[in-house]
């Protein structure tokens, strides 16, 4: 197997997983992988596709602008400007962007403040915070219709391998260096919104 | 495999995923798929079928009036009627209609006004709303007891080839010009009744 | 396939997809099927089973006291008596008790007035209710910790082939006259809770 | 099959059992078998593996002091000492410790209390309290970063052969002479949180 293939089976893996938490819902969501250094090229899915189905269409690899590497009716996602973000500025290895319910209903609930912060919760150690007190802040940045301009706003939170972002009512960012780091930054934030909505029921 | 074979595939299939959802509870729900325009005939399913299970009895062939095309002990779904307005007055190719707990209770909490309207969510691009501030308006109607009358009302929101309607406490009614689309509009608005009633939890 | 083992199959298969539902949380909720009507013998869960596996030991063969027919190591499950009562009442052929999160939040809210009323609800249908106001009254009593006692005032509401009781924090029992109408009864009902719920957050 | 595998395949089985439920988000939880009582050993998680995965280096064997039996790459889960308590003071079999958004805010909301009790809910039967007015009444300790402390308030409430204890925003660890035992456990507790929040939320 290539390392192109290898990466596009870890890829599809991956979107199994996620498609099985029913986390691309109305063909939402897209995800990435690289597979080169230099040149600069990685995996994206395609547009418009049912992620819940694995084919042999399901990404098309672009490079470090975001343009199919080779002839293709395929179609790059809307997106791929924010992962072309990722790959260019970090070592991250793979980046994921989903919506559930609880992602949108968080960034709304917090979007003037422009972030989230947790604090003594366990499950924060997944972003490598150790201590007893430790925080952890996502930010919120505003959802522009323009991709470009979204990109722009995105990538002044991108500064190191691994990270998340929230976009206002659109859904999580996360990358890491490898996609299992990946994965598993989305779910532990996926946890902390569902517990943050879930606690402030009580607490409001 | 005929054309009708592959339509009656493709309506299983999707009866399949929203089965796993759980989406046909107390054998709720119905689905059709258009087989032939002229003359138009469409399969839907048969009442009163256990829509977990795979079996070659969950569809019969009906025609412009609802009526089976062929000698059956089958019956189709006592809802056929909408799905024949629709196929009659579009161009669309699949129709779903299901019962989920929030649209039942966003079409309660929305029905005296009639409508809900949704605004600067990222997911409303699944109905091909592109604009920064585009806004999504899906009717709720009043349900009728009467099947006819049920489906004159219904009839009114019937204008386009792709649309959704609410009926109160009855469930959802998603068209699209190909199954694909029906899909991805059903989930899209399942996905914005969950956020609407989550993020009212707080905002109420 | 005998008679016996046909039934076991139902039985079994009715298990396994209440189970994907995870409706038997801490080995709680029992089943049964009636076998024969004279003399009446029906089978029900042995006790202290793991319901997400599927053994030769997850039922048992009763007569119409709830008894053992055969020599077994195995115990019928401890609420047996609430079965012998609706076989021995009714034409009844199967009866499921589950517990749920909202079966058993709803019998705690409405515990002390003794039942809940749901009204101008489509899935009501499912209890063959079709009038445009038609009303679905459900039962809540007393969860008796001696079984006997629970029993006998369980089965004054065991009046017809079909029906619907629960029991405050101790879940629900449905029967039906086959083990697909028990099952769309139990689905509508669990539909109807997690709606009332629902609705309740909001309108409360 | 000798009893270190057997032991293996139990715990594996229940790992994938929980991880269908998704009790692993951002690979928190960590479980337990005991493997021999003298020596006392038993398998325990490897530190950072993807629990939905079912691979040959998932467990790996340690002593009573929580070390390695043998001479491996895999590190056991951070946790371990825990589990060291559970098997050095009581007959326990099998160990689980998992994190879910209900037993998190459970323990944040009655963290003060340090203990939430439970009264008149069927499904405590599951804890062998039979009586009509039974409690179940679980400990939440304070989550010490430092797991030496943590495990040392955590020994305190170890002192039967079953037995559950929260972690206060650290998830649930449960304990039973069996497997099946602390699974059933663990079912029960969970069903409990979820019914507490779900009632509270017309209560509070």
């Amino acid at each position: 197997m290539t390392n192109l293939q290898q990466r596009w089976e870890e890829l599809a893996d991956i979107k199994d997983e996620l498609a099985t938490r029913d986390w691309f819902m109305g063909t939402s969501g897209n995800l990435a992988i690289k597979v080169s250094e230099s040149p600069l090229q990685f995996l994206v899915t395609a547009s418009g596709k049912d992620k819940r189905k694995r084919t042999s269409e399901d990404f098309l690899l672009v490079d470090a602008s975001g343009q199919a590497v080779e002839e293709t009716h395929l179609k790059p996602s809307a997106e791929t400007l924010l992962h072309v973000e990722i790959y260019n500025k970090t070592k991250a290895g793979c980046s994921l962007h989903v919506h559930t319910v609880e992602n949108n209903v968080v960034s709304e609930l917090y979007g003037d403040q422009g972030e989230i912060t947790f604090k003594g919760q366990e499950i924060i150690k997944a972003f490598d915070k150790w201590e007893e007190d430790a925080t952890l802040t996502i930010p919120i940045i505003y959802n522009h219709a323009h991709i470009p301009t979204l990109a722009r706003e995105f990538s002044e939170h991108v500064q190191e391998d691994t990270g998340v972002v929230l976009i206002r009512n659109h859904g999580i960012t996360v990358w890491g260096r490898t996609p299992f780091e990946a994965k598993k930054l989305l779910e532990a934030a996926e946890f902390l919104f569902r517990y943050q909505l879930r606690l402030m029921e009580f607490t409001k």
